[in-house]
């Protein structure tokens, strides 16, 4: 995950190459970041992925720590297929969790 | 919620004026939208609301469907609230669903 | 779904029949609920189904409302199929919303 | 967390001893454990703990696995505080994740 510099309103936008999908013999791209954070001395934010290679979307929100643990952003995500139809669309959300650290 | 023209690459905004907050005592304000949609017959999209009434952000994913139930955005959606600190996050996240309907 | 007489300490059991799954092929067969109520007027509860014809189970929590709507369970509910390796564990839980009426 | 002895049918029970309230100023105390779980090497479950020390109930759902990691619990739950009416039911339900490891 790539961030670009975060505009005076919080915005910003940026990359996410994965290394999973739901999908087999799928090729995973890079995809398009956008996101806002709310300025604090541990900042909330909330981002989307747009999955270039795939039918499907990802919402992330989280917060930014820096402690004893190290800095890290700590996510809840949900991850959105499309459905055929309005009926088969209850299963269609998956939820889960990421803690994403800064590379060097 | 409002939402402008979409552009060429399905990325949108708009406003969203809620009806209710966590907190007591808090003047509700249009929040700003941010949000992507896959074009589709039945596209998906994610998008996220900046509450400038409250140190908390929105992220909703879902689908727009079309039938005999009408036109709506079925979504889910994670609310996050700003915690104290690292330990504190456990709590921070409360999840749910709604469905938008067209405002004539 | 079909819920036992509740106990002293707000225990149920049940069954409950889906109308739908996340596999193709398979035969839809009755499934064991089990649960526990925190009596109140407006009641909160969590359950579980042990979805027999699948390898999954979902949870649900939610509470029970009676007003001018009706008489109805609101639930969310997180459900988890078997995932091959802690690797794929991330796109195991799916996650939604429920409202059950009582069948006169 | 401790578990009983898992009967023929994948039943267990046990009881929760946790660290953190979302409420201020309430004592814990342990809080009984029902759950199900469905054999396999990797078997999934899920089970609820009814706080006894508060009006809410958290539902998880998991798998465990035991590799080069070691032996854990992955679980999302599920946290369902009482609702004064139907609505504010949106906000009553917080998502998250933990792990669990067995103590020697």
């Amino acid at each position: 995950m790539t961030i670009s510099v975060i505009d005076k309103n919080g915005y910003f936008s940026g990359s996410y190459l994965t290394a999973v999908t739901t999908q087999k013999k799928v090729e995973i791209k890079k995809s398009p970041i956008s996101g806002v954070m709310v300025p604090s001395s541990q900042p909330i934010f909330a981002f989307h992925v747009n999955w270039t290679f795939s039918d499907s979307i990802t919402a992330f929100t989280g917060q930014c720590f820096v402690d004893s643990s190290g800095e890290r952003l700590e996510t809840m995500w949900l991850l959105k297929a499309i459905a055929g139809s309005s009926d088969d669309n209850w299963a269609s959300t998956r939820v889960g969790s990421n803690v994403f650290r800064r590379l060097i």
